[in-house]
């Protein structure tokens, strides 16, 4: 796996493998948490913009002005609080590098976004793994102790739990000279965002993603939230890499986009209420189902093992997430389709868990 | 210009300044070497593909296949021979991190693409700068020795000189253990590419852009051609950093802008064409013109400061390109605009040096 024209050091890196992307087949794809949903219409209506060309022939505001200015209005912090990347995966690559960069580990509970490790190795970054509550909750308590800071998405991946904000707070405050990086890639689906915590603590950043609540994972948006001398860190990082991340097909459409807060709230509410009863229709096929407010479920199958129920829904075009991993390896996450994929999901794991009926467990 | 919550390194970091992109006021842009004439139609019509709401909410294609098969196609390359990214610059960083972090100095002329010494202090690389010749040209015997590999911008920027195919096939054989990159963004201005010589060359990766000769630099799309071996390096490092930095519009419109061959002779025809009156007139007004294969022109006005001409075009909403730094200090890099901008330059140019005929070089 090394190679003589490579840096040395770049067979010890380990990248993410991303869920799969099938072409061709016609799948019913749970398996990378993608918005059931087309983006907003108001939105898509930007690429109809006769000054496109004009656009696209000049460099793109380097600073995306625009676009940070709509995503304030939409989170109620001030424009200069907001740094925009392309994709979150970008901004917390910036963040890793601007902030965690220190003697001391950073903190990340053993099972979370599996990016995080990967983004340590890039920048040498030691960390520790707090393990989670038997029930997936996080324990604040265990993260005390000197780090070069913490970072814990809110809602967790794969778990779907949320931390209260209060719980954040308590997080906040036992590392005041330390970045905390709640990354809240899922929190349109019934969560309580850390944003309204910006003006308190200078050391939270707050990262978010158009990919899941505003259907646009294609366009390759995320954003940063945090006081003035954060975005100010992630800033001197992004000019050190590529001055011109966002394109202004994205800069324009993402700003329509985060604006259409009809558009959120409709489909978002679609996607919890489905959420609810697909966790309720889980339960009775016998799964325990741990309590999310992402748009997955983490559930664990009863008497048969998850993998086998992986491949067998594979078997039928669905595709769901199976992580061979300690501690969630019984367990499936399933992202919340349309009600009809949900339908045929449930279907699916009746016949599956059917077969299985001459088996002494049921 | 430190802060106590970023990483310690931070505060070492000399982040790029682009050329500046003013808002408001109209004014005739030739300072960052756009392309005068707006994109492939083509292309545009892509962005009315009835799909692209589809396409948007999933995840984009992470190895980008279809638009890496237009340019293999475009450049005669194969397939697996090419890695995009989100702007040359992009990929420029991934080529610093994928193989230039090693014990020897990188080289790099003395006067180049100022994001490269960037790199250099964002991945702890070391870096030697071999002086060009009197005339900007590069002297290849310069580049011998131990060295971390070659960055070399073909034509350079901001010169415009090229160095001629059998002079890059001796740097490559200079160092045949390690990466040569020659960063090709203006090649299509009438130069001949080395990506005819990749088959012969295992260490050789040719770095161009879609943001000059295919007037889409709003879009962010950059490549590089090589060896396999190479491109899995990119791969590597791509996939540690961000699995998916090409959004699915740029994948759909860029493949097909890529293979608008009758676009890019017209347009890439008139720039050069523009560029020989251009390089004549400077001439008559008695300026040293650097010989450029580019789509700009470096020029030293004589008899008056560079930064003089500068400030008064500026006041004329005529922006250049000036660079305060060591050998270029009295020169200007004006890009290649429509025949109608460039004769609003060379007015200018005549009023101004017209308002010093009472010196004495007059």
């Amino acid at each position: 796996m090394t190679n003589p024209f490579w840096s040395p050091a770049l067979a010890d890196l380990q990248p993410y493998v991303p869920g799969e992307q099938p072409r061709g087949r016609k799948l019913i794809k749970l398996n990378t948490n993608e918005n059931p949903y087309p983006p907003s219409r108001k939105a898509m209506a930007t690429l109809a913009d006769p000054a496109l060309p004009e656009a696209l022939r000049r460099y793109p505001d380097p600073e995306s002005a625009e676009l940070c200015a709509a995503i304030a209005a939409h989170c109620g912090v001030k424009a200069e609080q907001v740094f925009v990347g392309n994709g979150s995966d970008e901004v917390l690559a910036h963040a890793f590098y601007s902030f965690f960069r220190r003697d001391e580990p950073l903190l990340l509970p053993d099972i979370t976004y599996s990016f995080y490790p990967v983004y340590c190795n890039l920048y040498g970054i030691e960390y520790g793994t707090p393990a989670l509550r038997d029930d997936f909750t996080v324990d604040v308590e265990d993260y005390k102790g000197p780090a070069a800071g913490v970072i814990l998405p809110n809602p967790n991946a794969p778990t779907g739990r949320i931390l209260a904000l209060d719980e954040i707070e308590r997080l906040l405050q036992l590392h005041p000279a330390r970045v905390v990086v709640i990354d809240e890639a899922y929190i349109d689906f019934g969560g309580d965002s850390a944003a309204s915590l910006i003006d308190q603590y200078p050391n939270l950043l707050v990262i978010r993603t158009l990919s899941k609540s505003h259907a646009l994972a294609g366009l390759r948006l995320g954003y940063a939230l945090g006081q003035a001398h954060l975005i100010e860190g992630l800033q001197r990082t992004k000019n050190s890499f590529n001055s011109y991340p966002i394109d202004s097909v994205a800069q324009q459409l993402g700003a329509v986009a985060i604006g259409d807060e009809d558009w959120l709230e409709e489909t978002s509410g679609k996607v919890v209420a489905t959420r609810s009863r697909v966790a309720e229709a889980l339960h009775e096929l016998d799964f325990a189902v741990v309590p999310s407010m992402a748009n997955f479920v983490l559930a664990r199958p009863r008497g048969m093992a998850a993998e086998t129920v992986y491949n067998a829904l594979r078997e039928r075009g669905i595709l769901v997430r199976y992580f061979n991993k300690p501690r969630i390896s019984e367990y499936l996450r399933i992202s919340i389709g349309t009600d009809d994929e949900m339908d045929a999901l449930l279907a699916a794991l009746r016949e599956i868990l059917r077969a299985t009926d001459t088996s002494p467990h049921s």
